[in-house]
């Protein structure tokens, strides 16, 4: 049998869920403190609802669940093709929180006080082309504003991931936003037709990886005009493309309006803590978005850690109604591994202390732990092996910071770091 | 797009994952006082591991994660037919976390101190037919030792549960204990062939829902002779099947005493508050035990509420050489449905107030929440609606006690429970 664990997912060495834990338990405290509510989704979803969900490029990642039992019999029986392969599969694996949040409210409608604040942390699954920093399995920490309209679910939403993120110690980022419907109209400004946006958008997000000559020449290969080309390469190339500059662009002011409060809220609410800046390049995969979308960008690490956007279309594909939507999501690997990688201390660690007992000591061994986890220490109990030195060497290099040895042949000791 | 959860999947309302969060951190903090330490390993194993683990009927439930791209097109294009049908799988999810743990020790050993006290809380996911009660997705809570082969590894996760079971408010409750190379021998004294084993096992196990008579007419079928049936009737209808009684009929005595020390153990170092009994008919399904075998039974709810046992075999499948190892496992549902029903309080919950904000008082009302939070509360704001006594009730219900309205129009009010 194979020993290691499936490529893209991690086994996690106690050091490393200890960590894990803490991040978690932080993270989750900070957002219900804020005012937002832990609720929990399967992981397993109905395969259409997944299939049908405007996730973008998550689509092609789904991990699909085979059909059980005579159902699969009789597809198999029907013969399988090509063509009808989906017939295989029923259910599967959720590529993130926002869908089956989306699900959940239109379920539980009626026991739900709106607007709805909640949070999800969880994992999620993406079959990824496996390759290092890639996992297939990971864990999203979201939070989400449902049936508030207004500006003022993004200011919340910020403040509070921001506060997430101080405190489990990280300090230098910036939070970029955009909106997508800005951004429509900067495009269709330009020249580009409003039936190609979404792959204009696919073209563009790709800006921080090939950069703005890049872009184009994938536009060019999309076959637009070569004028409406050069007019997009021209506003790309300005010194600086402000949230100003683009509002004179445009006929309606709402979106630059409503992401300029937005960005006016935050800065004060954040005490200066908090930068935002304003990135009409900020697009954002999923399909769903349908107003603003933010980023946040650690300085020291130089990557995004954390996504979000507006999402008023995707309940109502359940619920045959729109409400207003708008999540943030933590993206927990990146952050575990930087902190993973930067040898992170947990704070307020309790003690851990090995009690190694004798052949006939077990008793009492246990009978002492139970003291010492009185006094609100970590204690194992542990046989006394031959090589006792070489013991308590492996268990000072896992963590303990104290150890008693109870053999009735020999005296009590106590070793203390 | 359908609302509903997958069938034997639960959403989770703010106050039931409230209810679980409490349980699953009381749990897990109990666990790590007592000295074991928390592993994750990844929810999606290697198809062939999870077929190949003497899982018992638990093989029969496996999800299986179909293949992707050109390796599903492969299979495809080959032919899909019954007798190849485990091909269209390359993964699955598993069903229980004690196969996973074995994996984990083999792929992590060198890492690892042994013995080794693991921690595992998480999902695990069984292909139910749904009924009520049975889910397909549920938690299940672990600890292990793994690198002990004497009865010690035994009393301290029975001591450690049952301390686990105490802090979460369960009371009222009986280990029972057995062990399976006694329960073997027992039925090889009656004059069953080593062979029949886990056939007669099976039956066995279903004494509790069948009675003897229903198990005696399952060997019958089964065709097994009636001399012999009608020893193992007389076997179960003696007035009281004590260890000293079984121990009696047997020449190995090892197993009846190690059994007996465990016994004591737990009694005098529970202090008399984890009652245990010696139960020939306790079997438990999992074909990878291999010695001691107990459960917890909830006096309360007449229910078992955690089971584990040996499984000294199974880590050797990964690593080539035998470790010893014996689990228990707390069966989450099971707690969490019985406590949900009794609305069981969460204890130390913080107070939650609710900031209710006028048209142009949102950033007075986050810097008053924020005020709120410093001060231990919950706080969440509110756009304060028209019906501003409707909405107060709605949130009263969900869980908020205090209430406070900003708007500048009006003054300041504050309402308390």
């Amino acid at each position: 049998m194979k020993a290691a664990p499936v490529k893209g997912t991690s086994d996690y060495l106690p050091k490393e869920t200890a960590l894990r834990d803490y991040l978690q338990r932080t993270i989750l405290d900070v957002y219900k403190e804020n005012g937002f509510e832990h609720i929990i989704t399967p992981a397993i979803e109905d395969a259409e609802n997944l299939s049908k969900s405007e996730g973008g490029d998550n689509l092609n990642l789904i991990f699909n669940i085979l059909k059980r039992g005579e159902k699969l019999e009789k597809v198999i029986e029907d013969g399988v093709t090509l063509e009808n392969q989906s017939e295989l599969s029923d259910l599967g694996l959720r590529y993130d929180l926002t869908l089956p949040l989306s699900r959940y409210f239109a379920n539980n409608r009626n026991e739900l006080v709106l607007p709805m604040k909640c949070i999800q942390i969880d994992r999620v699954y993406r079959a990824e082309k496996p390759q290092k920093g890639r996992l297939r399995e990971f864990l999203q920490c979201d939070i989400d504003i449902l049936g508030d309209e207004s500006g003022d679910a993004e200011v919340e939403l910020i403040l509070t991931t921001a506060k997430a993120l101080f405190a489990i110690g990280f300090k230098n980022f910036t939070v970029r936003i955009n909106d997508r419907r800005l951004l429509h109209a900067v495009l269709n400004s330009i020249g580009f037709a409003p039936e190609d946006m979404e792959t204009v958008c696919i073209s563009f997000d790709k800006m921080d990886k090939i950069g703005i000559e890049g872009v184009c020449e994938e536009l060019e290969r999309k076959g637009f005009s070569e004028e409406v080309i050069a007019k997009f390469e021209d506003f790309l190339l300005q010194e600086s493309i402000t949230l100003d500059s683009v509002e004179d662009m445009l006929q309606d002011k709402g979106p630059a309006e409503s992401l300029a409060r937005i960005m006016e809220d935050v800065k004060e609410l954040g005490e200066g803590k908090i930068p935002v800046e304003f990135d009409i390049s900020l697009v954002r995969g999923q399909g769903y978005y349908t107003g603003t979308v933010f980023e946040i960008e650690s300085g020291d690490f130089g990557s995004s850690v954390a996504g979000g956007g507006r999402y008023d279309k995707l309940i109502g594909k359940f619920l045959g109604k729109d409400v207003p939507a708008v999540g943030f999501s933590i993206g927990f690997e990146r952050i575990f591994s930087i902190l993973s990688e930067q040898g992170a201390d947990i704070p307020d660690a309790k003690k851990r202390i090995a009690v190694l007992y004798g052949e006939d000591d077990f008793k009492s061994a246990v009978q002492f732990a139970e003291k010492l986890r009185s006094e609100r220490n970590v204690a194992s109990v542990y046989r006394r092996p031959k090589k006792t030195g070489k013991f308590i060497d492996r268990l000072e290099e896992s963590g303990f910071a104290g150890f008693i040895i109870i053999d009735e042949k020999t005296e009590v000791q106590y070793f203390d770091q």
